[in-house]
């Protein structure tokens, strides 16, 4: 194993979290269409991975209520939330700074048995949406609004963003799209979280770890730069001459094409469904139409068929989610299955610490700084 | 490949940066031993890190310039460390944080040419000392001390955590532990500043993964625990005692062993003799006289010898330093380590993106919520 392999196709631990298997995505042994086609609740689902069954209605009315009551977060986070809002500031950095300082005043964050991870776990779950949303409404210049602890993790972020109730379709949609995100086997970024969990820390540092790992152009924010795409093609009113002056120059076209899956991204389906049903009839149906022609072009062009990232950029945008803040969407849905990790790796743990090969030069002797 | 193994032995990349062979570190090429020997400075040791070449008079003045022209931090930096300053809160989550948001502050954060890669790494580096003994000192309800830009990276840091210029001792012993614990190879905190930087992340996510992983007890954290034994051996009067009821109860004795060195840790002989040089005739050489004595039974009893940790305890107390930040001076020193591979990450990159091994249940049937 090299640098250059990126640990490719290398297993490097055992997990009954999630598999990626013939070009399927299961979650603790149910597979996402299931869990789609049974309109499972984005709880239901974070409870799944947590816990490595469904829960039982009296379990998930607990779980849910445990979730609810933890939704707010205190002045203090708020008020740190405030002072990262200036519109030029990273939002991902600003969230990698925000959960690091919820660990800061998290006094229980030393606290280590698996009651207290999990009890840590809840709370950093609920408050995702909260410091999201806080976020997105004061770089906008607007006030944070008090999450509803009566509406669901998806309703209750909606109304929190845009300030009222969501129609039941977008309740649904963003339920759907959460669950579809909610985990991903060994990504870098939750392998990352894991390599963190491995020297037992605290959750607040492996889920700082995964937000950073995130961050970066080669992992998240793709569907930000679809959406960007999407506009830029609005603009200039031609998806294929577009599509070819990129390709000419060999550069990327975003949301098309994946490290693990080789015919099909089995997420991609219910994205795509779900832009369509929310735009059909509306104003934005032109997004939905703009990304069918890059789809079609993608296709006949190079044989290359869409990703998870790329009808979730349209969809996001019917939220009323923008652009520049879609990964902390990601994050906010991917923070379920990173917590599942953190927990799997501190039940059955040994330190994360490989060797790297030295391929420098050997044996220098020192010449004095007053003979260099 | 399990998570059993911790990836134990295994190389999943080549470096130029350091190398543990034989029970011997190196630094691209340079063995510590030929550092500690010819009296090197940690500035040329930085230098060598991240340049892969011991500078020349003239790149060793530019660096240092600017080094030096960076130690100042912003108002508001200093005042994110003033919020996060009361004394329960734990130190390395204050540095994951702060750190974290010198990276939301920095502008350039975002631009990742190798030139801007260098530049934020100078600044990065040259703004922990400040950033800890800010910290320090407000927690103990003292005001921060200005930087003074004429003073070199170990005397800086001391001028501005005690109020007054330290003795050249002091500023000799402390510049030689920031040596010793600069680079690691794949060290968990630097495996992980690396899957982050795979997916191109910026310096700031890279290095607050870093800080987050060497939060975890099995990485960092040993010397500040191997103060508080000599603390509670010095309360006892007893070592003897002392260590043969820990080790009769099965506990872990901190300050011993390495997973990766076998005979001998080549750190640990320069730090013995500092804490000796330091304390003899003094007030603190009962510090000295005691880790002399657990080091004596640990042979006889266990065969076992001391690690980098053991003598840094004292060597640490001696300067003035609160054993409660001992691990964010391992942090002040391993970041120029942290920083190096991240750049060489960044030079050659491919996304580290491994596999897991799915162990649970398949193709399960969704049985609905009312049903369960």
């Amino acid at each position: 194993m090299t640098e250059e392999s990126g640990l490719k196709d290398l297993i490097v631990c055992h997990t009954r979290i999630s598999s990626i298997s013939d070009d399927q995505l299961s979650y603790a042994g149910y597979n996402i269409s299931v869990l789609m086609d049974n309109r499972a609740s984005f709880e239901e689902v974070i409870y799944l991975l947590w816990n490595l069954h469904l829960p039982t209605q009296i379990e998930l009315k607990h779980f849910k209520a445990r979730l609810r009551a933890n939704y707010a977060i205190s002045d203090a986070v708020e008020q740190c939330i405030l002072i990262q809002s200036r519109k030029h500031l990273h939002p991902m950095s600003v969230l990698r700074s925000t959960v690091s300082l919820l660990g800061v005043y998290n006094v229980h964050a030393e606290e280590n048995s698996i009651e207290a991870t999990y009890e840590q776990s809840i709370q950093l779950m609920a408050k995702m949406p909260t410091i999201i949303a806080a976020f997105a409404r004061l770089r906008m210049g607007l006030s944070p609004i008090e999450p509803r602890e009566d509406l669901s993790f998806a309703a209750n972020f909606l109304y929190m963003l845009n300030g009222e109730e969501a129609a039941d379709l977008e309740v649904e949609a963003l339920n759907r799209a959460l669950i579809l995100h909610a985990d991903h086997e060994l990504n870098a970024s939750t392998f990352a979280a894991r390599v963190c969990a491995s020297t037992l820390a605290d959750i607040y540092s492996c889920v700082t770890t995964a937000i950073g790992t995130l961050k970066g152009p080669l992992h998240g924010g793709a569907n930000e730069r679809v959406f960007d795409m999407l506009k830029e093609i609005k603009e200039l009113g031609d998806a294929q001459s577009y599509l070819q002056d990129k390709l000419d120059s060999q550069e990327k076209i975003m949301g098309f094409g994946h490290r693990v899956y080789k015919t099909q991204d089995p997420r991609e389906k219910y994205l795509r469904f779900m832009a369509k049903e929310l735009t059909v009839g509306t104003e934005n149906e032109i997004w939905y139409k703009l990304s069918r022609d890059v789809e079609d072009y993608m296709k006949n062009a190079k044989g290359l068929i869409p990703n998870v990232d790329f009808y979730s950029a349209t969809v996001y945008h019917v939220l009323g989610i923008d652009s520049s803040i879609f990964t902390l969407i990601f994050a906010m849905s991917r923070v379920s299955g990173w917590i599942a990790h953190i927990q799997e790796q501190q039940k059955n743990n040994r330190l994360i610490r490989p060797r790297s090969q030295y391929i420098g030069q050997s044996d220098l002797e020192y010449i004095p700084l007053e003979r260099r």
